[in-house]
């Protein structure tokens, strides 16, 4: 299959599980889970559970068993978004085109709807029926993964640092899930040691790869394709790649990185041909 | 053993089973550990942990390998209460007698703090090596438990509520997490399901007891003991069992709390003992 009909038709399916999984708006509490529902259905792209389900079907998966934790995946990355637009964090007002969800409803239920999909996700991800797939996710969530890389952004507002800071927190702050999500494909797929190896590395790099191409786009990029102001980063002094390592270097890491991915699954022959396309997708988005 | 002293003896094996299990202060980022445990060990009572432990003792679970799942419901009660002191929950600045998290340090760092514990506790819950109790937490504090109580908790604060809304605020604000302490211990002890409908039954009212002489506490303790200013709830217009049923009658559900969970462990014979004596020692409690 063409990888940009994969990527819909995955992207359907995710959207088809979360219906299912979420709970309804019109059970109680109902303001929270509206709520809850109000940020996961706000046009994600879904790459976290797309780029799980693949790793599960190139390592020999079969059938919809990775959905409950790739919809977990989800829910992660949507609640650690939720925070992050607090009052107390970031402050942002847009989100995808859409006002955030403390704007759109308030903050203390915001924080509570965020909490509400953690805990989810570890239900979801424990349906799974592994225990090493709820361990692989804390492990990439907690304070040595993205809260760490978010602790280090917060410190890192207004500061002067070094390069290799910046790549700490893109590492811990974006990539550590996008490993994760490869890996936990990985796990229940069944794939050998050697698979694990290689998409975990192939998940480090083009998570630092995205969030690169994040950093450039909130400075080339148009308002209309983000969703949100352009420029948001420089304004709040934000360590970002173009603000310390300069602009045509970050896109030459940018290149090289997707190459690194590129060569990385590359040894997984023709299987992994989506994986092997998505660098170079990632690499030339517009939002 | 005295059940006072098997209550101190517990605590103490908790806390240093936290130490253990928490990062160190000097690992990287430092200001987020160093958060996490000013939070984790500020003074708790360890009530939720303690009956895991002991519920697990006997129902047969023999050892330590109860701790991590007990630690982890420690983590959780302390991330929960991190994110209700804030400003956009219930604003509180002592906590225990201690400024509150987001005061001692800042509200960004309390919020993450909250969250990377929130992740560890799941990490731990995991390495009980039983994905049930995974799935017995994430569904405890989730919409339909904890935060679930504390959105209908916000949302009744300053309205006229029926005396049932109160006992839906506090079962799921409380009792929820009580009652998954006592099944966790269950679960992993090997307990029968007579035995793990005795403890669920027995953990529910424990912790609607427990709430009800929080509430009452709030307007007839006394602040040294306590740790935090009395009337507070007052002051805000919370929904609480003497606001909405009088005094006399909360203080009369107390003691019948108190006598449905005896009489529901009398069951158990006197192994159960411990938990026999603990409603007493709650209805009494002045901190």
């Amino acid at each position: 299959m063409n990888p940009k009909a994969y990527l819909e038709e995955k992207r359907r399916l995710v959207n088809e599980a979360l219906e299912r999984f979420l709970p309804s708006p019109r059970r109680r509490p109902r303001r929270l889970h509206q709520a809850m529902r109000y940020s996961c259905f706000a046009g994600g792209k879904r790459l976290r559970p797309i780029l799980a389900i693949n790793s599960f079907e190139l390592t020999g998966g079969e059938g919809e068993r990775i959905l409950p934790a790739a919809c977990g995946l989800e829910l992660i990355h949507t609640y650690s978004l939720i925070h992050d637009d607090l009052p107390c964090m970031d402050d942002d007002d847009l989100r995808r085109g859409k006002p955030t969800l403390h704007r759109a409803f308030d903050q203390g239920l915001a924080l509570l709807a965020g909490d509400a999909l953690h805990a989810l996700a570890f239900e979801l991800l424990a349906s799974s029926g592994s225990l090493k797939v709820v361990v692989e996710v804390s492990q990439a969530i907690g304070s040595q993964g993205i809260i760490g890389g978010q602790v280090a952004d917060v410190e890192a507002e207004g500061v002067k640092i070094p390069p290799r800071e910046v790549k700490y927190i893109h590492t811990h702050k974006t990539a550590a899930l996008f490993r994760a999500s490869l890996r936990i494909g990985a796990i229940l797929g069944g794939g050998s040691e050697e698979e694990l190896g290689c998409l975990s590395k192939y998940g480090e790099r083009l998570g630092l790869l995205f969030q690169i191409v994040d950093d450039i786009l909130d400075v080339e990029g148009e308002r209309e394709r983000l969703g949100k102001p352009v420029g948001s980063d420089q304004r709040r002094g934000k360590a970002t790649y173009p603000s310390v390592w300069g602009m045509e270097e970050s896109k030459g890491e940018a290149k090289r990185l997707a190459r690194l991915a590129k060569r990385e699954v590359e040894k997984m022959g023709p299987r992994a041909g989506f994986l092997h396309w998505l660098p170079e997708f990632i690499l030339t988005r517009r939002g």
